[in-house]
C-alpha cells in the first residue's frame, strides 16, 4: 500500500532528482534546511500569546500552514534519504512516553519525567 | 478513510488528554517544542561530514530515528491543534517550488531562486 | 584593548587547538552546533507562560544560564572562525531597526515593518 | 567598567523602551526571536561544505555577518532580560568542559564525553 507519505516523498525525490540536487540532499545538509524552516515558523509565532497562538487570523494561519509545509516536506525528503520510517519512529517514541509518564502522577504536570531504563526486553540496538 | 498521519494524531490527541495536557499544547508551545526536538537532530550530525551523515553508524541512525520520531510527534499534534493538513501544505509548497526552480535554469546549482509573484488565479488569501 | 569577547574568543580558540579540533570547527558545524545549543535553550522555556518565563524558579534559571553559556561560547567561536565582529554586527542591525522601526508608528505594536530599501549612502556591499 | 556587552544591552532596552516593547520581551518570546535568527543563520550555511562555508564569498559573508547581528542582539537583550552574564555563563562552561574532555584522550576526535559528576565543591546551585 503507498501512503499519503510516500506518495510525498516519491515527489520531493523527483523534485531533486530532476534538478541534479540529489548532491546537496545530504541528511546534514536537510538537517540544516529543516532547522531554518522551523526557525521561520517559531517566529510566525514568538510575539503571539500562547492564547493568541491558538487562533490565528487567518492571513497568519496561512503563513503558518505554508511554514508546516516547509517543514514537512524537509522532514519527508531526510527521512527518504536516510531510510526512516517517521510514523513507525514516533509510535516508537510514544511507546517510551506513555511507560514514563504516568497519566496519574504527571496529570496536569508539565515538569520532566526521569528518564527509564532501557527494558531488558529491547535487546542491544 | 483514515490515514497513518490521521492515526498518529488521534493518538498525540488522547495521550495528552489523558494527562490533562492540553492546556499545555498551545501552537506557541507546540513549535518551541519541535524546534528543540529539530536542536537535537542536527546536534546528532553537526560533526559528521555531509558525505559520513549518509551512512550513520548503526547506534547514531538509532538515535537519529529517536529524534526523527520526536519532531515528528511535535509536528503531527501542532498541525493537529491548528488543524492544518501537513501532507496538502507540503505539497502546495511543492507547486510553487516547481513553477520556482525551473529545471534547465537550476540543475545543478543550490542558489535561490527569487519569489515568485503570486498567481493571479490564487484570488486573495 | 582587549574586551572580554576577544577573551572568551582567545579561551575557545586555544580550547580547540589543544584537543586539535580545528577541523571540526568549520562555520557549518558550528552553526549546527550553535543550533542545537539554541534548541536546548528553548526547550526549557517551552511549558511555561511569558509571564512564567519572566521569573524562572533558581533550578530553572541555573538551566537556562547554562544553556546561555553554551550559546555564546559556539557564537563567539562562530564569530572567531569567520572574523566577524558580533558587537559591530549587531550595532549595525540596531541602526537598521531604528530607521525601519519610527517609534510613534510602531508603538506598542509587533506587527513587522516592511524591509527599507538599502540607503544610496551604502554603496555596494 | 561599562564593557561593550553592557553598551549594547543598554541601546538594546532603550530601543525596546521608547517603542513600548517590554512587554513583548519576555524570556519566552525572545528565547523564540533567538531561534528564528539561528534558523536564517543556519539556512545561508546549509548547501554550502564545510570547506567552502570557512571562505564564504563576501556577498554571503555579508548575510551571515548580518545574521549574526540578529543572533547578537536577541541573545543580548534576552541575558539582559534574565540578569545573565553571559560571558560569565560561557567561561564556567568551559570550566567544565576541560574537565570533562581530557586534551589527550579527545585529540581529534569528535566523540561525546560523559557528563561529568557535579563537583561536591559546588555546593547547591
Amino acid at each position: 500500500m503507498t501512503t499519503e507519505l510516500d506518495g510525498l516523498a516519491e515527489r520531493l525525490r523527483a523534485f531533486a532528482e530532476v534538478r541534479e540536487w540529489e548532491r546537496f540532499h545530504t541528511p546534514k545538509n536537510l538537517a540544516m534546511a529543516l532547522a531554518g524552516e522551523v526557525g521561520e515558523l517559531v517566529a510566525e509565532l514568538q510575539w503571539l500569546t500562547p492564547d493568541e497562538s491558538r487562533s490565528p487570523d487567518p492571513e497568519t494561519l496561512s503563513r503558518i500552514t505554508a511554514e508546516l509545509g516547509d517543514v514537512t516536506a524537509y522532514l519527508v525528503r531526510l527521512a527518504d534519504v536516510l531510510g526512516v520510517d517517521l510514523v513507525a519512529a514516533a509510535h516508537a517514541k510514544l511507546d517510551v512516553g506513555e511507560r514514563r509518564y504516568d497519566p496519574v502522577r504527571y496529570r496536569g504536570s508539565s515538569r520532566k519525567a526521569p528518564h527509564l531504563p532501557r527494558p531488558p526486553e529491547a535487546g542491544g540496538r
